[in-house]
């Protein structure tokens, strides 16, 4: 019998989380404040969307979940270091953050700063020490992953999402900021996994467009949820978003327009990759992942 | 007839800039004031010594300074962004630097933090892509590097200077800090630039040592120069880290002995590396960065 779904992300959740903890120095190491505070936004509750889709892409690709654990490592250091920048008051200044206190709110902004350093940097080291068996793979990866992180990337996004504040939404700029903020590294998230579990040129094309497409999804759903959910379901104000002036996808195009958007590009997500997922795991993360928060 | 070191420095350096200046997003690039940020902090007029450390670390193991411009314009990026963190009003609340308006002050703080970010993703960017030709090298120098810029080294050597502050000055933590925040990438200059050129074992030792004491050296002339240097000289404010409580090696030794510590630590790094120096360049490096300033 197949495992349910829910099973199978359970199970590679317990994976994942056990080897953070295995790449993470110890909670008695020095300097002890910067480490707690790596610690208290990595172990935080996050759901490891971004690991999990690095091990499952893996597996698609005809590789093994093992293979693939240091690469998703270094993708949930290189998303909890961008959750923490994000959170500062000096950019989206948010004090909670799946109901517990950010990072900078439980220790200090320099703290803060320096935890997300740490983090980002730790990224790299861990997916080049996890690579040294295939040097060239292990260098085609850190490509990959600095480019989706950095200025043409997920930085990138960040910041105009940041400069955007306040003026008039418009289309364009919107999804420059979703395909770059989040998109690129759900993106790199696949990439990554196809690399591990050796998919060719031609399959890591697929990878990468249904990563891009389910992310761009994934955050438009947050969008929605900013406006729809309570803020006990969010761990989060909820409105925070309006609030600020944000541009977001129902403040454009309305709620049923932008659900019946992130429906379809889940649609064409599920089909780019439907030859690769023959167990058809990535299909059903994608629809785990959104349908159940529409 | 042998260039005298003035010379030498000023045609590396150049080579350096042009390096960087490549490496860089052109200055139309989207998102523009991120890029704008990232240029104005990395072109301020730095003396680019850990670049050129690296290249002539790579010439005494025998290589080309062509190399290792890679490796030399990786570090000096990640220098950048650590300078651009450490500036920011929640750390050493710096306005000037070198001159001119620190990131933050001549953009805003979430842009600062943002091109911190893009400067040091982009540092194992250009480190990786400089090394395809070579991949085990190239994920050996990401794995140094990160280490000396991660938790271990820079992030965690900055703050223990921020938990430091106020504090009762202590030599064991001083020693902790200074090693830790500069220390480690200076010796990682030397390591890369070892690497580059084709170094062993034994030898990478004796280049990282080297450049473990003239970063130690270095550091204790700043904060000697933090004491006796105008603002006009230092390019920043007089007696800063004296007014914020900073911890430092006059304050603890002072001036004095302080001064002869930072030239025993030449001494120790130039005997250590004189069988490998055997142009003298490393030698004439250090102390060419260093007695001219105190």
């Amino acid at each position: 019998m197949t495992m349910s779904i829910e099973g199978y992300l359970e199970n590679l959740r317990k994976m994942v989380e056990v080897a953070l903890d295995g790449f993470l120095p110890s909670s008695e190491s020095r300097p002890q404040r910067l480490v707690s505070a790596m610690r208290h936004s990595l172990f935080a509750g996050g759901k490891r969307i971004r690991p999990v889709l690095v091990i499952a892409a893996a597996e698609a690709a005809g590789g093994s979940g093992e293979e693939a654990i240091g690469p998703a490592c270094a993708i949930e250091l290189v998303h909890t270091y961008s959750l923490i920048h994000d959170d500062l008051p000096a950019m989206d200044d948010d004090d909670f953050r799946r109901g517990r206190p950010t990072c900078h709110k439980a220790f200090d902004e320099g703290t803060a700063i320096l935890a997300g350093d740490a983090l980002l940097t730790l990224g790299f080291e861990v997916l080049a020490q996890s690579q040294r068996e295939d040097p060239g793979k292990g260098l085609q990866m850190i490509g990959e992953l600095s480019g989706a992180a950095g200025w043409k990337g997920m930085v990138g996004g960040q910041q105009e999402d940041m400069d955007s504040e306040g003026a008039v939404p418009e289309a364009d700029a919107l999804q420059y900021i979703h395909t770059h903020k989040t998109g690129a590294l759900i993106g790199c998230s696949l990439v990554l996994g196809g690399l591990a579990g050796g998919a060719d040129a031609q399959s890591l094309a697929h990878f990468r467009r249904f990563g891009e497409n389910i992310g761009l999804a994934f955050q438009i759903v947050d969008d929605i949820l900013d406006v729809t959910a309570t803020t006990g379901e969010m761990g989060k104000d909820q409105g925070s978003d309006a609030a600020r002036g944000k541009m977001t996808y129902p403040a454009l195009f309305g709620l049923s327009k932008a659900r019946s958007m992130a429906l379809e590009l889940i649609d064409k997500a599920k089909e780019d990759i439907s030859r690769l997922d023959r167990e058809g795991r990535l299909a059903q993360i994608a629809d785990y992942i959104l349908l159940r928060r529409l």
